[in-house]
């Protein structure tokens, strides 16, 4: 029994290949797998790129206390060892009808929706690649904010999805290029196609850059203008929202929406909690509840219900707000030095180099003069990890055909101040040196 | 800010549907779904149907022990609590080589994979979507014992796969009805469109079953044989292989492929363990291992870190193996009150009513007489939920075409043997009350 015996058995053929599916081949050469390989081949790197937390803050303390609450009555600890259901734990979607009341400052029952409305999935990761699977047939379009969250441009084309971009500034995207470019499509009679207008709501991955209040309603409109034969669902993906360091507070796009009919928000405790638990979640339109549930019973049948009840006991406890509290104070610090290393480094190079300020979120997008190009294959890349030893994610990852070559995304997640300092130093050096 | 300032937004317009993928329209109607709706419709019958594992066995105390040991160190803490890779822990896949070893009655040497073979899913399930998706496009062709798992005919149908389905028998899938379908579609010149043999090697859910021991060379050998212009993919389902109650000791499917080419295999914790943490892996032949990662990319970019880590230990520190071996003691006790309840309560109906005798895992199929139909729209099904308050599942869920109706699924896993006893006499009483 077992593998052993081998010389019994007939010699194995050449096997051939298996025959992949189209999907297989939509998905091959992602971005993330390049970098993910590019972090394995250069450990000696610091990382301005890693899309990591920052790891002294991680809730250990509170897993703890949350993990024996859980355990502590065996016969209740027994539900949350057994199977959930595919939508996830009734205990943690009531615990975030409360939460998200907080978030959006009103109350349950003017927030207006039900627990049938949530959905738990591991990460928002999970519902943005679910969302993409019921609503996308090949060729059909998706637009999105350039640049943009480059793991969901490999979700986009593991689909077949056309991606249009639209362009965006220090305000996220910009409403009149929005109307122009829907406009367009609609002109061009491919309106049908457009299922879905995708943006990351609050300190966008990877510019850092949040939709403007004043713009946050016109876009919401737009979008329920031109849902003319059918409802084109905005995708409001917000897994920063909860790290908000100054700034304004601002509606989710989703509060726009007063029906909640047309947009789906994501958010996650990834990033304001642990993504070790994956949980994430979704508050769906009721028109998408189904056909989200439908294709997560295909996929999972259900994320972990241990991990969706820790999170509800941590809610449920008050623990999670002071957390949030504490996570947001040291990644502001982070924010911060990266921030004053920058204009401090950059100095004398105020004309070539320059970044958007975030008010939240993990992220500092720097752009250096369109003759530099960032790229994997760059000689600033090659120079930068190879001899100053520093790494960030090339800002053409998150365009749909790279069409822009000249920019970067800067992490302040993983390192410490000092190393943050460091990383940009080593940086600056690196950018001078393959200016001249 | 906030949803409530509903009076001073232009009222909402009546928002047109979204306008849905083919897979959406092909992942609706779920058997699954429907069953959740009966169980959920029906709370006060006893339980034949559900697929829940064993409520009492539940391992509340080595989670207990498990993340206190996770969680002692804080700087061991943090890199649990933080993400993973795609593919998942390198700790937990170590293990699992040993594990595997075991399972396998051989050496880790002989085993002859290394870590990146493995990938962790989101329990086994995830692991069969995954591959569904890679390998299929609509059209393609996937082989199946008739019956197989209803939740993967859900999978099949949602990436537009059309099943064929082979005969069986007590002794799993007929090796003469598999060549004869292989050799019929090369005769039809559609093998190019056959991607893969799926079979539930172990304890089949749903006839409890197991594929003889001399068969399973001579499939592999078969679908070996037929993999001429590309290679048909063998995907051995063993979620069940670990609950052995009594029968022979089963080589794997996997380990009558010497080269490891051809087979997948995929196992979970979930029904061994604990399904609330929803770990399963795979053991995947190399030519898969990227495309399988790529889509999980995709999808979730790795399952919970930290669930991986809580089995990783379970494993190192030889609490899995203890814990395997009183579940199997629970768990026959109740197949063994299954069986004696049948024998007794249908003694009067040898004739009309059989069933096989599984050697693990959690069911009892049950075969009627052929006028007599289970499903749920059946008199029987109304008779048995209604007046007898008990469930099953209709066993033409596990056909692709229901395309036999006088069969039903029975599940020894969540009742007690007192529970078990009393639900086979209720259905007992319902059969023989449609019989009349």
């Amino acid at each position: 029994m077992g593998t052993a015996d081998n010389e019994t058995l007939s010699p194995a053929p050449s096997s051939p290949a298996p025959s992949f599916s189209q999907r297989r081949e939509w998905s091959q050469d992602q971005a993330i797998s390049y970098l993910m390989a590019q972090g394995i081949e250069n450990p000696d790197c610091l990382s301005l790129a890693a899309g990591f937390v920052d790891f002294e803050t991680l809730p250990v303390e509170l897993s703890r206390k949350a993990y024996a609450e859980l355990l502590d009555d065996p016969q209740t600890a027994r539900k949350y060892l057994q199977y959930g259901t595919t939508a996830g734990s009734d205990r943690l979607r009531d615990q975030l009808i409360k939460h998200l009341a907080k978030l959006e400052e009103t109350t349950v029952e003017e927030l207006g929706i039900d627990r049938n409305q949530l959905v738990l999935t591991t990460g928002s990761q999970q519902l943005l690649a679910i969302l993409a699977d019921v609503l996308f047939d090949p060729g059909d379009i998706c637009l999105v904010a350039a640049p943009t969250y480059f793991v969901f441009l490999g979700v986009l084309a593991g689909v077949g999805a056309e991606v249009i971009t639209v362009e965006g500034d220090e305000g996220g995207i910009k409403v009149d290029a929005l109307e122009a470019q829907l406009e367009q499509l609609k002109q061009e009679g491919i309106l049908s196609r457009v299922k879905m207008l995708y943006l990351v709501s609050y300190y966008e991955n990877p510019t850092g850059v949040s939709v403007d209040a004043d713009r946050r309603q016109p876009i919401v409109d737009l979008v329920t203008k031109y849902s003319t034969d059918h409802q084109i669902v905005l995708l409001e993906d917000a897994a920063y929202r909860e790290l908000r360091y100054d700034g304004p507070k601002l509606p989710s796009l989703w509060s726009c929406d007063p029906t909640h009919s047309q947009v789906v928000l994501a958010q996650t405790f990834s990033k304001s909690f642990a993504p070790g638990f994956r949980t994430g979640f979704g508050v769906l339109p009721k028109s998408l509840v189904q056909p989200v549930i439908d294709r997560k019973g295909n996929e999972d049948f259900g994320s972990s219900h241990f991990n969706q009840n820790l999170i509800a006991t941590v809610l449920e406890r008050g623990w999670y707000e002071d957390h949030v509290f504490e996570v947001c104070e040291n990644y502001q610090k982070k924010r911060d030095a990266m921030l004053a290393a920058l204009a401090e480094e950059f100095s004398d190079l105020q004309q070539e180099v320059s970044w958007f300020v975030p008010h939240g979120g993990l992220y500092v997008w720097l752009s250096v003069p369109e003759k530099l190009e960032t790229g994997f294959n760059s000689e600033l890349f090659a120079y930068a990890t190879n001899v100053e030893k520093v790494m960030y994610v090339p800002g053409q990852l998150c365009y749909p055909h790279a069409e822009r070559k000249n920019q970067m995304r800067l992490s302040f997640g993983v390192l410490n101040p000092d190393g943050i300092r460091l990383g940009i130093a080593r940086l600056a050096n690196s950018i001078r040196h393959s200016l001249k």
